[in-house]
């Protein structure tokens, strides 16, 4: 198979939770596609450590509460969204499905999800933005000419995206080991649409004796100067995702910074790096009650939402799931997908006896206490 | 095999402990019944947690303590039981054997085992008194009205139940992802048999923008004052089953209940929660010395039941070896593998130098010292 | 296979260290003699504990010390033996080589290895005792009457084997599930040779009500009286074998016992228990410095050796290796083996930097810094 | 494949990173050279402690910091070192190519890596020098006669070789039970070049009673004043190799050696020690800031080379995958080997905000909070 099986019309029946997704897309994608979708970077250690984070978290649930009046709802940035899971901005989404970004958004706003775009989405944010819902939400890699950078600042603004998610995690993009060994390389059709308009940058002159590393790739790289002036440049609330050290979450807090998002890009990053659920509680205990937290890479069930709720997100985006669903059948595969994560984090809710998001705190984590003796 | 093999009228030769059950009704059950009753929820993590909680435990044994007076008795509820084993309230045995839970109730009457009998069971509470020994218990799962309820409780005062059980963990009942994918459908002819008097409740309405969950499924599950209600409307010692947290035992306590039976449902109820074992140390500590405590999720051996007992349980019930047991041999194998597994709890005893249950405490249970040097 | 194979007159090239008479041996033992040998009790969880506690301890060498005078010699109850390494009584050794015993003997003499005789020796302690060396022991197991205790002893004391050693850990022996599931029954052959001239214990009455366990084997079990009585009974020194808890070492050293084997009997007493060396710090630091401590379960090669030295031992004691180089080569291959052994230990010492045992203590066991970190 | 497969004249494709090195080079090494190459000694436990120590450290990455004058620069021993990686001193490489050591030396040259030349190497220190940069340092290890180790330095020196690294851990040599199995035997034409002129030292007489470990073999092995006698001779600075303890560390520093690396000898030489990763904290709180440590063992990537310098050392030593890549591509391979470690590690550091190597502390190494909670 060098080309994706065309996606279904209808939900398969083999779907029966969340997850199914990612089992089910490896029988629609290219194998060196997939490869590119599910790979993580180096020994992909911190991509399995995002998943047995989540494995190791015991839930302590309590007995006899009122639910009847529960909901997921949470407010963000100023807006109320029905429930807290929300899309993660992921690059080149048309390599899974001819629509790509397209479908995402009408999955999402068929659910009432928020959304993000990349960037470097498959199709562009014009063409993409009548198609979302309300909640969406713009993902900005700095470009390496400041014009550029607002350039698309304004597009999403003109755009009615209502976020700006700013990512910082990754100086330096590589294709997974495990996507090339797969042979995979990008496809010619598959482009960052929005970014067409922009000459290619021009490529960097390294020196002798220089490093095309640092004197090369970094010198492009954001610093903090840069973010200071992306915040003057625009009135959107500005988030910043890639965060996984709590003094760095303090200090974007202190410079005006609207939100952070915990992540480590999926495993995709810098291998070794913890599990973002790992790195969570420091940055949640260094930001305050109140700031504005979400967290993605890992998340795979309801159980997992809510997980990360209880140990300090507001909400969480989900990327591969995203895909795959996509991947398996376009929009409706992603509305579905969505529908079940919300109602696998609702059954989790009342089964452990929290009626709303501000019920899933610390509290509802187990602690094995002294008096019990392993060895 | 898409129906069960008949069950045997003897004891294989290849069951030579209790949880040799376990290995061989695999064999006995049709392959989407076996996933209905093995399977756990979600990934199935709490249901490996169970096991390997009791895995990890680790006993301490005494030398040359005297036994000669040694027995398994323990007092609960105003009666005395011979030993510490009952049979857990498991829903639907007639999924494994033609006679289901009247076999089930024979099983323990000839081995002089607590019995509790669920109110989904597939023979009725009346059929199935008569075969039961005096140490027989009914499991109560609130109704959607109030006066079915009542008539239950009226109907197992009456069959002289002596114990009635309230389970409170599963206010959302799914089948396992296991079992849906092995195709589990109920068959038509096993059904709640005590139920079939009440009316179905009337499905659940759901307005646009609420949820199937909160506003669906939740408006019925009971409250805090359901069950001060059924307190006022029995006599009986009313068990609360499903208690995870110390601060809903507590409460429990406090409101009248009787005992508290440490649960997580066997893995089926939501997935994530820590072992029942695990979960035990802080429930004792909270009830104190004397309240009654019991312990189900995880039991395959005598040695478990030690561990159990050692962390805080006056009791255990045992849930999946009870059915298996069921399927290989009827009656026949329930009441041989109590056996089994009550001298399996005899030996341990002895080896470990404990007469009766009231030796078995937090001192038998081994403690790495500080001197020991591991990495 | 039903029968051994018969053993060889030679050591075979594939035998590179101690360990790898366990790999040869499968060859050499008929498959249900080898699962009588080489299973451990219950789910054999023990069984592994005692392999994983070796694996787990690390050692921390030092460098560049004065090691020319070096050697293994250890003082016990008044000798000197030239090496910490003992042959650790076991029961039917006559199952595994037809000379039994006596080639164990032998092997034994030839590499000035102390050797313990169980009482359930295939070969009668009269028949043994010319073959082994001066360091012979003698292992005793109470029988059901005193006056068959005291004649072993007494021809023990006759035989001239200097040191008892008094099993408590196994009031209840069964054969491991494995063997019992690998079809294992004892060979009419293979008998207690130094038991034949004392009548069977009758069998035990049990009334109805009455436990098989509490008062039918138990009622057999010794107690602290007839331990107390043996002390008076005998001017050898009087060794207790199976303790894994600090208060009855000490209670046992009060007593008057001369000293004590740490051990879970190999993993085949009772499942669950911890590992011997697990056990070995806390019941050192009861006892104090000076107090003869042994320890078997689980010594596969001269690192674990030093292992057990280092965490409180003064010598240990081996059995399945043992077991396993008689059925390779007899006499020659316990020789053999106990060759290997002691000069593993021996370069293990001197890559330690360890000239005698003396220098063997906790300090040369590595302790995770708390600057280093991990998660 | 009874000989090695001959090595490529260009890099194969199917390298893309450096640890891929070790994937490739099984399909060039004769298996049993593979053995003795790959294997550790014992059970091979500190052989996979090595490299779990590196898999279970965790990075904890900064964002937006300056990195465009960003280098990998390392001070060592009065000179500046291009980059943190050097050459570990190994023997025999002729085994892996017939130019051996000569190769290697021109792969160190071609990337301005440190190379250090082992006492045993397949070459002589006078034919490698001319190929190697002009950071060769030269490995000792003491010989029977001081006179002829007297020798080996001042030819060491008069070669200009840099830096004298002593290497102290392996008073044993013994081949691994992996080779022994695999039936390696040293090739004849394979031989410790430098050597050759010194008379072979006559073969140890043990008496009886005697131990061929602690009157043999340790008899020749070096004390304290053999390392301060050696320090007497020359002018060199003396590093010390095969360090794991801190006292050990503590002392060397004090007698003036000039540095130290922590190493278990790539786990050869004692199976059971501590992983060099876990070794080194307590190492480098030992010797103070400032003092130069460098660690080999288990680094397979520019990561480990991170984690190894973020907790404690100045520098690291790459052993197995210097003669893998000799093995696959000569010299040419070496040197990929080595470009792609660098790159590796400054892409490392790019992502985790490190500028220099100074910047690499133990503040970059990810600690769990306590308000984390997990069982």
């Amino acid at each position: 198979m060098k080309q994706n099986r065309p996606p279904l019309t209808a939900i398969p029946a083999e779907i029966r939770c969340a997850q199914d997704y990612e089992i089910v897309a490896e029988h629609f994608l290219a194998p060196d596609r997939h490869a590119y979708i599910a790979g993580g970077c180096g020994r992909e250690i911190t991509l399995a450590a995002n998943r047995s984070a989540f494995d190791a978290t015991r839930l302590w649930p309590r007995l006899l509460r009122e639910l009847g009046r529960g909901h997921t709802a949470v407010d963000l940035f100023g807006r109320r969204l029905v429930h807290p899971i929300l899309l993660a901005p992921l690059a080149y989404q048309t390599l899974a499905h001819v629509q790509g970004e397209i479908d995402v958004a009408r999955g999402a706003a068929a659910t009432d999800s928020g959304f993000v775009l990349s960037t470097l989405a498959g199709r562009t944010l014009e063409e993409v933005a009548p198609h979302a819902g309300e909640e969406r939400w713009f993902q900005l890699y700095f470009q390496a000419e400041r014009r550029h950078t607002l350039d698309l600042v304004k597009r999403a603004e003109a755009a009615a995206y209502r976020v700006l998610v700013v990512t910082l995690d990754t100086a330096i993009k590589l294709p997974s080991l495990r996507a090339q060994r797969a042979g995979f390389v990008m496809p010619e059709q598959v482009v960052a649409a929005s970014l067409t308009d922009y000459p290619e940058p021009a490529p960097c002159v390294i020196e002798r004796g220089q490093s095309r590393v640092f004197q090369g790739v970094m010198a492009q790289a954001p610093g903090w100067d840069d973010l200071d002036w992306l915040l003057s440049q625009t009135r959107l609330p500005v988030v910043v995702k890639g965060v996984l050290h709590p003094d760095d979450a303090r200090q974007l807090q202190a410079r005006g910074v609207a939100g952070i998002i915990v992540s480590n890009h999926g495993g995709r990053s810098l291998d070794g790096v913890p599990a973002s659920l790992a790195a969570l509680p420091a940055i949640r205990a260094a930001v305050g009650a109140g700031y504005p937290l979400l967290l993605d890479s890992g998340i795979r069930s309801g159980g997992d939402v809510f997980k990360a709720l209880a140990l300090g997100a507001d909400a969480v985006l989900v990327g591969r799931l995203q895909i795959y669903a996509l991947a398996v059948a376009g929009a409706l595969g992603v509305a579905h997908m969505l529908r079940l994560l919300r109602e696998e984090l609702e059954v989790c809710m009342a089964q452990a006896g929290c009626a709303t998001l501000a019920d899933i705190g610390p509290a509802m984590i187990f602690k094995e206490t002294e008096e019990e003796t392993r060895c």
